[in-house]
C-alpha cells in the first residue's frame, strides 16, 4: 500500500453544489461562501457556471460573485463554461479557468445535454481554442463513469476514450465522476487501471457521490490507485442527506477528516472548513450533510 | 490486493440498534424483525440482551423475543450477556450463542462499566466456564479500538492485548468495535496488523459507526487486511442519522452493497434485507439509516 502524500481537494460546493439546491440564494451569500472557503486553506473553488439562468436560476449572477470574491494568489477560481457564449461570459467577468462537461454514457448524453457523445465533444473545440487564446486552463469532467440511469453499467473503455479525447484537446486534468453514486470500490479501482492506460494518472480526478453510502470506500480505493485529486462538496450540498433523488456529493469535511487521519496533507484547516459549513447551511436553512459536522455539532 | 470471496455479516440490529434507540419497540414487532431478517439469508442475528430492564428498557421481554422467532436451522440467533445472572436468564431461555464484552480502553471501562479493564474480564470466567458446561459459544466484542471519548487515541497493543485475553478465555470470535467512529483507514488496517498477531485474523471482526463517515471506508480497508467478518445494523438503528449524538452503526444494506459490488458472497438478499428495514423504520417512526434504502425509495 502506498499512498499520495499530498491530495488537492477540489471544492464543487458553490457551483455543483448550489446548482442541485432547490432554492437560490443570493450573490452576497455565494460571495461570503467562497471567502470562507478561501480562509479555509482550498486551493481550487468551482464559484460559478456561466449558463442561461432560464435552465439553471441558481447559477444566476456568477459574474457578480466573481467581481465580489477576495481572490488569494495561488487559488484557482473557476466556472462551468458549457458552451462559447458561456466562455467569453466568464473570461469578461474575470475567470482563468473553466470546466467543461462531457458524458461517459451515450444515453445519458442524448438525454442530459440532448447530443452524442462526440457532439458534445465537438462543441468543446471552439472553447479550446478561445480559451489557448485567453491563456485560460480547461479542467474536463465525465460523468457517469460507473454507471449510468439509463444504460446501467459503463465500460471502463467507454469512459477512457471520452477522457482521452478531453485530454487531447487540451484538458489539462479529467475529473471522473460517479454520478449516480452506484460506483464499489473494486470497479472504481479496475476503472482508474484502464482510464490510466490513457490519460496520466496524475492527470486524473475522483468524483463520489455518496448515494448509495459507497463514497468513501471509493475515494479510499481510488487513494489507493495512485490518484491525488478529488472533488467533494462543503456540507455535502447538491445532496441533501433528507431529500428524495439526493445527488449525494461527497462532503469535504468527511474527505478531509480522512485524509487527515491517513497523514495526507491538503493544506485545509477542518475547523474553518467547518464553520464554512455551518454558515452557509445556515443560509439555506437545511441540515449538514457532513457527518463530521453533525459529530461535532452533537459533541 | 486480495479480497475474501465469501463475508459473515452479524447483524446486531435487534439488540445494538434497538437498544440506542429512544423508544422502545413490542415484544411482536422485534419478533417479527429477527423473522424478516433471517427470511433475508443471514446467519447470525444478535437478538437481544439479558440485562436488568431497569437499565436498558429496551432489552426489555427478550426471553419472549427468542421464544417467538421463527428459528431457522443454520442461524445464529444471539443474545449479550453481561453476566452470570444474565447468562442463566439467556440460557434458560435457549440461547445457544452468547456475547460478552470489554473495553479497550481503561477509562471507558472505568466509566461505562464501573470497573477496570481487567476486572471485566475477570467477570467473564464464570459466564466462560458456564458456557463450556452448556454448550454454550461466546463471542466477545472490544470497544473503543480507534478511539476513546476519554483517553483520546487508543494504542493497537492495547487492543491486542484484550483481544487475545478473550480470546484465550474461550471467545471463539473477537469483534473490535470503532464505538465512537473516530478511525480511518489507514489505523484500522495498522490496528488489524497489530491484533492480528495475538488473535488469528479469521477469529476477528470489524465492528464499524458511521459517526465520521469513515465507517464503509474502514469496512474496505478490513477486507483488504483479509477480514472476514462484519457487524452492522439494519437500517443503520442505533445511529439515526437526524439526531444529535448518533451511535452511527453502519447500515446492513449499505455493507452489503459493497460486497455485492465486489462479487464478494454472504448469502443476504439485498430486497428482502431492505424489506425488514422499511418495516422497523415503520414501527419506530424514522428514517432509515442506510443510503441505499433511501436511494430505492426515491428512484
Amino acid at each position: 500500500m502506498s499512498l499520495p502524500t499530498h491530495v488537492r481537494l477540489v471544492e464543487v460546493g458553490p457551483r455543483d453544489g448550489l446548482q442541485n439546491e432547490a432554492q437560490p440564494i443570493s450573490v452576497a451569500d455565494k460571495v461570503r461562501l467562497v471567502d470562507r472557503l478561501t480562509d479555509a486553506g482550498l486551493d481550487y473553488i468551482e464559484v460559478g457556471s456561466f449558463v442561461s439562468p432560464k435552465w439553471v436560476p441558481q447559477m444566476a449572477g456568477s459574474a457578480e460573485v466573481f467581481a465580489g470574491i477576495q481572490r488569494k494568489p495561488g487559488v484557482t477560481y473557476a466556472a462551468l463554461a458549457p458552451n462559447l457564449r458561456g466562455f467569453e461570459d466568464a473570461v469578461a467577468a474575470g475567470v482563468k479557468e473553466v470546466a467543461v462537461f462531457a458524458a461517459a454514457s451515450e444515453a445519458f448524453s442524448q438525454r442530459n445535454i440532448n447530443c452524442s457523445i462526440s457532439e458534445s465533444l465537438e462543441r468543446f473545440t471552439p472553447i479550446m481554442d478561445a480559451a489557448r487564446q485567453h491563456g485560460v486552463t480547461v479542467r474536463g469532467y465525465v460523468s457517469c463513469v460507473l454507471g449510468c440511469p439509463y444504460e446501467g453499467a459503463v465500460a471502463a473503455e467507454q469512459v477512457a476514450a471520452v477522457a482521452r479525447e478531453l485530454y487531447a484537446m487540451g484538458c489539462y486534468e479529467v475529473s471522473l465522476g460517479d454520478t449516480i453514486g452506484t460506483g464499489t470500490p473494486g470497479a472504481t479501482r479496475r476503472m482508474f487501471e484502464v482510464v490510466s492506460a490513457s490519460v496520466p494518472r496524475e492527470k486524473l480526478a475522483g468524483h463520489f457521490h455518496d448515494t448509495y453510502g459507497q463514497a468513501m470506500a471509493n475515494l479510499y480505493a481510488s487513494l489507493l490507485e495512485g490518484i491525488q485529486v478529488f472533488d467533494s462538496s462543503i456540507a455535502g450540498l447538491g445532496g441533501c442527506p433528507y431529500a428524495k433523488g439526493a445527488s449525494g456529493n461527497v462532503a469535504t469535511e468527511d474527505v478531509l477528516y480522512m485524509l487527515d487521519g491517513l497523514g495526507i496533507g491538503t493544506g485545509v484547516d477542518l475547523d474553518r472548513l467547518l464553520l464554512a459549513g455551518q454558515e452557509i447551511c445556515a443560509v439555506l436553512g437545511r441540515a449538514t450533510g457532513s457527518r463530521v459536522a453533525r459529530a461535532r455539532q452533537a459533541g
